[in-house]
């Protein structure tokens, strides 16, 4: 704990982060216009319940309470300040909603071996998940990991839990992004999970260790997961759902916001399906997708299809393709026969299976009758 | 039938679809250049299979089939000739494969008592589908039909029939458009369906009655789905599908393609995910989306929420949203309890308390406590 040992502005940064309640925009201007060492002094120095907050914090209680949690802190500048956190500095909140929340966090606290990965990607989506999203969100988040993708996610139940032992499983990094302290087991049923992460990766806040978490700090936390990212994407949320907060934070910060589509029956597919509708998501159906968007082609996973791309046959004219359809795949049979089943010249006939064999399509037999080239349709 | 009452253009045109297949951009060209009536002359004083078969055309016989069939021949110019279908003379076939195949058709044959409305959409898909591509086709095509909208699909197993059978469990139009003659029951499984359509709605072939059907006529067929229609929707198809045939008719001929998302892990849902990941087609969640782009507004349908409205509650300032967090929903808490509960001054919560009350949130009970307004936070 550097704060405890007389450097000022993490202090400052540090008290600040323990009395204000995180994403307050008001408080973040003012650190940036006057500097966090004077804004703290001023609110030590003023009235009102904040000021009794400030001036009553026992930083050496937070620093003894920190070191027994195992977290450490985190400002601006620091080696393992995530950079993707300094966005948040100038981005608009106009679009999100509240409005009035967002701005640089004045700390975070880290607990775990790990550091914020340079390439990340955000998994989200409901706690009130379907079979359908958590498996989604599981494979995506195992297949990222294994192509050295780190996932981030907020430690919640439903698609979090799932993103985050998908990363687990695929034997690769993880961060959850929490809306209480990272010695705070919430929700508690994902104790064991968050403990994992926290010996072998990363928890993060912009909290102090102890505190618990509110509906505010929730919407707070949610602009950490989209800024510390190279991209978010949505498993799977019903209509209304923190995670359309954390697309909105993505957009705001120019992060590529991406979207899984699911069955239009689902509750848990609305938002998903319609950032995609509505042209505000881009649609992915795997890793292999998000890799490509966010920059790093995936080098063992096999390049899809385009969509597009015309098979041999498909380029065949019509009467080609009326011949090669009469070929048996087993077996074989005569040019004559075909020339009489397709009603056709029989030199028409022969003539044409030369083109066929040309494209790869037939192939002749020792007694000269045609069959479809094995492999050659596909 | 008009044919076989000396109409010569009329003639020309029924011999040829007689005889050639469908889909031949070289005959559909030569009738643009030269008038169907010299084609068919000349077909029929040329050498070669084609010829034997023209000269052979026993037209009265013809006549014949198609009275029994209940079959009426319908030509460009005709009243009821589907006024879409003139874009296939002008649309290039290039991006399309097989591109030897396309042009206007030579004539068309309908069954049933309809015609093809002004206003349709085809819902296409695989034989292959699965349940939710089936349940999502008929709930479409029941919309649809309720919305006065006729629904054209193929009349194949899968999410064909299911779209023709929600379209008539809407009470509303269908057509079938066939690969074989609109008197052959193919397949044999819908042939109750066929029969249904036929009898109430409409069946529509460009093959003579007692054809049946091909690879090639499928794709032929294909083309007349999208130059019918106002929209085409793909609802379910694996990578490989006659759908992706349909969908590239659209595009080339300028009509909307739409598709209805599905799962990731589901192969049904390959083409529709990848179509619009690709944003070759719009992404669907339901008639109210396919209405909306054909440009009818379902007036009975209800609007949807735009997917970022923001709720009064989302677009409180932090500290009012934490006091109308703390309201509860039920009963009613003094302001006094409030304040001491969120640790602010009483008179900075009371004066929040009127500004929630303005906002349509907060409602003060008759003895004075508060409580969050019933409506207010939804």
């Amino acid at each position: 704990m550097s704060a405890a040992v007389g450097d000022a502005e993490r202090e400052a940064r540090l008290g600040l982060s323990c009395v204000v309640e995180p994403g307050s925009l008001e408080v973040a201007r003012a650190v940036a216009e006057h500097g966090a060492i004077a804004v703290w002094a001023g609110l030590r120095g003023g009235s009102g319940a904040l000021a009794r907050r400030a001036s009553a914090l026992d930083l050496t209680a937070v620093a003894r309470q920190a070191v027994d949690a195992g977290a450490r802190f985190v400002i601006p500048g620091d080696a393992e300040w995530p950079r993707g956190l300094d966005d948040l500095g100038a981005v608009s909140t106009r679009a999100i909603t509240p409005a009035e929340l967002g701005g640089l966090p004045l700390g975070i606290w880290l607990r775990g071996p790990a550091s914020v990965a340079a390439r990340s990607v955000a998994i989200v989506g409901s706690r009130a998940s379907t079979a359908y999203g958590e498996g989604v969100a599981a494979d995506l988040a195992a297949d990222l990991a294994e192509a050295g993708v780190a996932v981030i996610s907020g430690g919640a139940y439903g698609i979090d839990a799932a993103a985050h032992r998908g990363a687990l499983a695929g034997g690769g990094a993880t961060v959850a992004v929490l809306a209480c302290g990272v010695d705070v087991a919430y929700p508690q049923g994902n104790a064991s999970l968050l403990a994992a992460i926290a010996a072998e990766h990363l928890v993060l806040s912009e909290l102090a260790p102890g505190s618990h978490p509110t509906r505010v700090r929730f919407l707070a936390r949610n602009r950490l997961i989209a800024a510390a990212t190279s991209a978010v994407v949505v498993v799977e949320a019903a209509h209304r759902s923190g995670a359309r907060n954390t697309a909105s934070w993505a957009r705001a910060l120019g992060r590529p916001l991406l979207a899984v589509p699911g069955p239009i029956t689902s509750a848990g597919s609305v938002t998903p399906n319609q950032l995609i509708r509505d042209h505000v998501a881009e649609a992915v159906t795997g890793a292999a997708d998000v890799l490509e968007i966010i920059g790093r082609a995936g080098e063992d996973l096999a390049p899809e299809l385009p969509p597009d791309a015309p098979r041999p046959v498909d380029a065949l004219p019509a009467d080609l393709l009326g011949l090669f359809e009469a070929l048996p795949g087993r077996g074989g049979i005569a040019a004559g026969d075909l020339a009489l089943r397709l009603a056709r010249e029989l030199p028409r006939v022969i003539i044409d299976l030369g083109r066929l064999e040309e494209a790869g399509l037939a192939l002749q037999l020792p007694d000269g009758r045609w069959k479809i080239r094995p492999g050659g349709a596909g």
